[in-house]
């Protein structure tokens, strides 16, 4: 990993996509989401684009309306990346599990186990939950926020402690001596309030030692967490000045804890539906958001464009009245994007197209665009790379291979190949083995 | 599945093997432990053999001891299965999972994903645990045994209340409308007093609607459970006498408990080491056996014999005063083995060498041996079917698969191929979604 080259992830999630109707066009398997040779297969696909992982989100509910979506979420992220691993040889398998319910003996054992059967390929995106659907789900109301993230440090801790737990010391299995040395593979006896272990884990060492840890951006007891213990944090800035700021606030929160800022990686979530031409995408967007009622959108897009009256023809680009009237709020990204797509003449119909209102920036544009987006927010410093989310993946995945990749290689901002065997390679994070040294307090 | 036919599943559990020793053998990579190709690869030899099952035991601590054995169960079982699903075709998957310490939620979540993208393969052997060992490693003590039951009854009922709940009735994606009938994707809303859950699991059926459920045999609370919820019951049995009168036992109390004894598949455990002649498959034995001092088993044989004074020279026969003193415990069916053997002429290495303290019988004999202990069993009616615990599996999985499988079906008790998809073809067993209505009581 080199620092010239930006990480890009890519979210797998559900299969189908970030788009809610994905799964309704025409060319896409509609059984994706428990298909596993479609999820293999997409994978396989990322892979053959050498991006140094792949990403499963979770939630630990039944998410979307199944009337209209699939449920957005995977049917469980580690049974998933376990069977993508056996189907991959060096892409990173990254994936969600909440901090709130797992036993850390059990989290650390199925995600060490993975780390190792996998050869090294484990990110573990440690969240506590926070959705009281979540709770009910384990018969159980949500916690105050200080005991949602008191519990994340003490299974961050366990779980890590018992990583550690089996030492290199411990050594290979000798045929004619020791299977492995047993004083080097001792118990932990890390107690907290809210969860405890004796160990020792038999796991032994993976060829990164251990995942690589990935938590959200967030702020106050979620960024304290983020800069003790992640080495990638995933972040949702609106802009590249967003980004450059959260970014930097990252760095020096993690400076003052006694790490080294180049250790933690900020990746920014960026979705795509790219075509042929900027039209053929915005139409490729218009056939997903076809089963959306537009009356909502454009209500929101008037008031985005800062209008008193609502835009009541969708296909017309706004008159020279209306655009003497539109007017951005300045603080507000999604805002400024609109006023500028207006005054580029694109209709309100065309603007909702460019993916506007998404969580999180979208290009809705060719490979150029897409590779443009992503370079000028990679220069500007804004991200060291990117959180990959498509509308259409079973599409866009190979668009993204075979038209975006080439482009940012021949601009030198993406490696040519992997570099190294583990997914610790692939991002530049340093060896950690155990729990950080440099995090002196225990559970409390 | 055709009762004429034996069901056999086999033990890969820590991929050496069920003989502590089996890592040291030359011909044995000492990392089959930690390398998924090797389990794999073993799991394919068991496929095209045809048997019905792979099955990998647990314990939540480590066991084993590191000097002189590798770990003796699996890293983890569900992330170990997950992968072997993807690297097969039609074998079924079945692990051990503790009822004691998984959430429900979390655990129906994982075993339905794997029984989905496994294309309904799964099936769950579902234990409490008892080792103060293991809930050493999640901070707590042993709760006292009822305790243990009543959540082991409360998970059963809840995992599968939420294995249910995503109906049939949902119906698949249908491209031009529904991706799913909301009203049969439906909350549970089961509590008990130690687990509870409000779902849906946002997970739809398998191929086999849900897993099939293995219980070991037991007595008391346990075979109260067993014959309420389980589908195959797995046994110990140390003589045909013992299996007949346990699998009667089970087949009456599960008839009392209103289900049909024909849909509980009672399997015995059964141990092998091969080879060409008795005399082969005895020296490999002895190989395996060659680190473990001869003392302790010695004193604990002539105990067995029913002789007063120790044997001290383990490589002759035994004489002729020896011999008339031997005397073995009518009650004890290694006890009377081991005085077989001495009877015949074996020298007591060569006693021991028969496996006679194994914790479950054991043929060291010929693939015809092999196949006898099977034909017999099997046609006394003391067992359904087999669970195959092999001393060294690298070397004897071909072994069985090669020459006692086409002895057996030579013989008319193993079927050609696999009758079906689903483990639940496999093995003969009704279909289940949900909760079984015959049981009427939620959790207390």
């Amino acid at each position: 990993m080199n620092s010239e080259h930006m990480i890009l992830g890519v979210a797998l999630t559900n299969s189908f996509g970030a788009h809610p109707a994905a799964w309704r066009l025409p060319h896409v398997n509609p059984e994706a989401y428990t298909d596993i040779d479609v999820t293999v297969e997409h994978a396989r696909t990322a892979e053959r684009g050498g991006l140094q992982f792949v990403f499963i989100a979770d939630r630990l509910f039944l998410h979307g309306d199944l009337a209209v979506s699939n449920p957005l979420f995977n049917m469980d992220p580690i049974v998933t990346l376990s069977a993508v691993a056996q189907a991959t040889e060096r892409i990173g398998l990254a994936g969600t599990a909440s901090t709130s319910f797992f036993e850390p003996y059990l989290l650390a054992r199925q995600l060490k186990t993975l780390d190792v059967i996998s050869n090294g390929r484990v990110g573990w995106n440690a969240v506590p939950s926070f959705e009281p659907d979540a709770f009910a789900n384990f018969g159980k109301e949500p916690p105050a926020r200080e005991k949602k993230y008191e519990r994340l440090h003490e299974v961050m801790q366990v779980v890590q402690a018992l990583w550690g737990s089996w030492g290199y010391e411990a050594g290979k299995p000798d045929q004619q001596g020791r299977y492995a040395d047993p004083a080097h593979v001792k118990p932990v006896n890390l107690y907290g309030t809210q969860v405890g272990t004796r160990g020792p884990l038999p796991v032994p060492p993976s060829e990164q030692g251990q995942p690589v840890i990935i938590m959200p951006a967030s702020s106050g007891y979620g960024l304290q967490a983020a800069v003790m213990y992640a080495d990638i944090i995933i972040a949702m800035p609106s802009s590249i000045e967003e980004g450059r700021a959260q970014r930097q606030a990252i760095r020096q929160a993690a400076a003052q804890a006694g790490r080294n800022p180049e250790d933690i990686k900020y990746l920014a979530f960026a979705g795509f539906t790219t075509g042929d031409t900027e039209r053929d995408a915005l139409d490729t967007r218009l056939a997903l958001d076809a089963h959306t009622d537009i009356r909502g959108p454009l209500a929101r897009l008037s008031a985005y464009l800062g209008l008193q009256q609502q835009l009541t023809r969708p296909d017309e680009p706004l008159t020279t009245a209306q655009l003497t009237a539109v007017q951005a709020h300045p603080q507000d990204a999604r805002s400024i994007r609109a006023v500028e797509l207006a005054h580029a003449g694109w209709s309100p119909r065309d603007i909702l197209a460019h993916a506007v209102f998404d969580p999180y920036p979208s290009v809705v544009g060719t490979a150029g665009q897409v590779a443009d987006h992503l370079q000028e927010w990679f220069k500007a410093g804004a991200a060291d790379g990117f959180m990959l989310n498509f509308d259409d993946f079973s599409t866009e995945i190979g668009n993204f291979v075979e038209q975006v990749i080439p482009v940012l290689r021949e601009r030198g901002i993406f490696h040519n190949t992997y570099e190294g065997k583990t997914l610790r390679d692939h991002v530049g994070v340093p060896p950690q083995y155990g729990v950080n040294p440099r995090i002196t307090t225990g559970p409390q």
